[in-house]
């Protein structure tokens, strides 16, 4: 069966929770998980290791990596490129490794017409409700930023479609059991293994 | 999420262990699965019993059942008919459990049609030389019985690619895992939580 490792996108809404579950995932299947690591052209903040935090790149060597199609997917955010290094990525497909990448629903677009075998996942809360609430307990944001994140929110809501699975985050340990499962299963349907299946089919023709 | 069961079908290579794996996970999971019970105008053999292992019927009965779509599929076989009762299986789901098929390829794209949001699952050994020497293991079986199963797989292999996924049973206790992991994450795809998406999208609209 298929070998190589999957890419595996993971969207959602802010306040949904991504970060902690992707974080908890790979500590957990080290032997199986990677998180990606992307450029910017952004300073690294203190403690920000280079080649760990990001790949910290001047503006001229993030745009020469876009000629060469060196990033599976890029975006400007805030003045600043972010983009995924298609190396990195390729190298740990290539060791069967699975690499995880935290995107928005535009990037992993991007990924998904560059490689139709990546997985897509969208973190939700249960409820509304429940993503409001976590929201407006970060106490550091303000009413408006609060206001501006449902907005965004119920753009991305429109996407959902385009997504292979739907986690639900409402327990940590919980969903990341589940994504574990939801990703070890994509490893076994039929396009992910067409290797497999014409192996088995001239094995066939042969006895 | 999708509360509803899901109607999951098992195929495969005659060999491959099917009717193995489903046992155990039915035994493993009885709150989550249960078997579809088949109809049939064959007669009961010893210790079979009406409403456990097949629901007996008489030709006359079958076909009225047929005529009233009373059967998500059936089809014939050694001059008899074997079909799946459509009340059964509804009840069912509706009770949120999962209902477990074992038919082979006509019978499994008959109920994706009726049912697309049906799960089809593909058994196979690892390798065909295995199949075949499980077949031979077999020691009722002729060798003339042997080379026809070997075709029959061989007819078998060209449908895989209908299937959503593909399960390679070289441990049955790894892959009955396996399949009740496969079958949980289906029940988390967009397609099967449409009342889901529709109502987060209303709740973002409404805060």
């Amino acid at each position: 069966m298929n070998q190589k490792g999957l890419i595996v996108v993971v969207s959602g809404f802010s306040g949904a929770g991504k970060g902690t579950l992707i974080k908890r995932l790979v500590e957990k299947h080290k032997d199986r998980y990677t998180l990606s690591v992307s450029a910017t052209t952004r300073a690294p903040r203190p403690h920000e290791e280079d080649g760990k935090d990001y790949f910290f790149l001047s503006e001229e060597a993030f745009e020469t990596l876009v000629k060469e199609d060196g990033l599976i997917e890029y975006a400007g955010y805030c003045q600043h490129y972010y983009g995924t290094p298609r190396d990195f990525v390729e190298d740990k497909l290539a060791e069967g490794i699975d690499v995880i990448l935290e995107i928005e629903i535009q990037g992993a677009l991007q990924i998904k017409a560059k490689y139709p075998e990546a997985l897509l996942l969208f973190v939700t809360p249960p409820t509304m409700e429940e993503l409001k609430r976590r929201l407006e307990k970060r106490a550091t944001e303000s009413e408006e930023i609060i206001r501006e994140r449902l907005l965004r929110a119920r753009e991305e809501a429109k996407g959902i479609e385009h997504y292979d699975y739907i986690l639900v985050n409402d327990d940590v340990d919980e969903t990341v059991k589940h994504m574990h499962r939801v990703i070890r299963s994509a490893h076994y349907t039929p396009e992910r293994n067409e290797e497999f299946i014409q192996r088995i089919r001239a094995e066939l023709d042969d006895i």
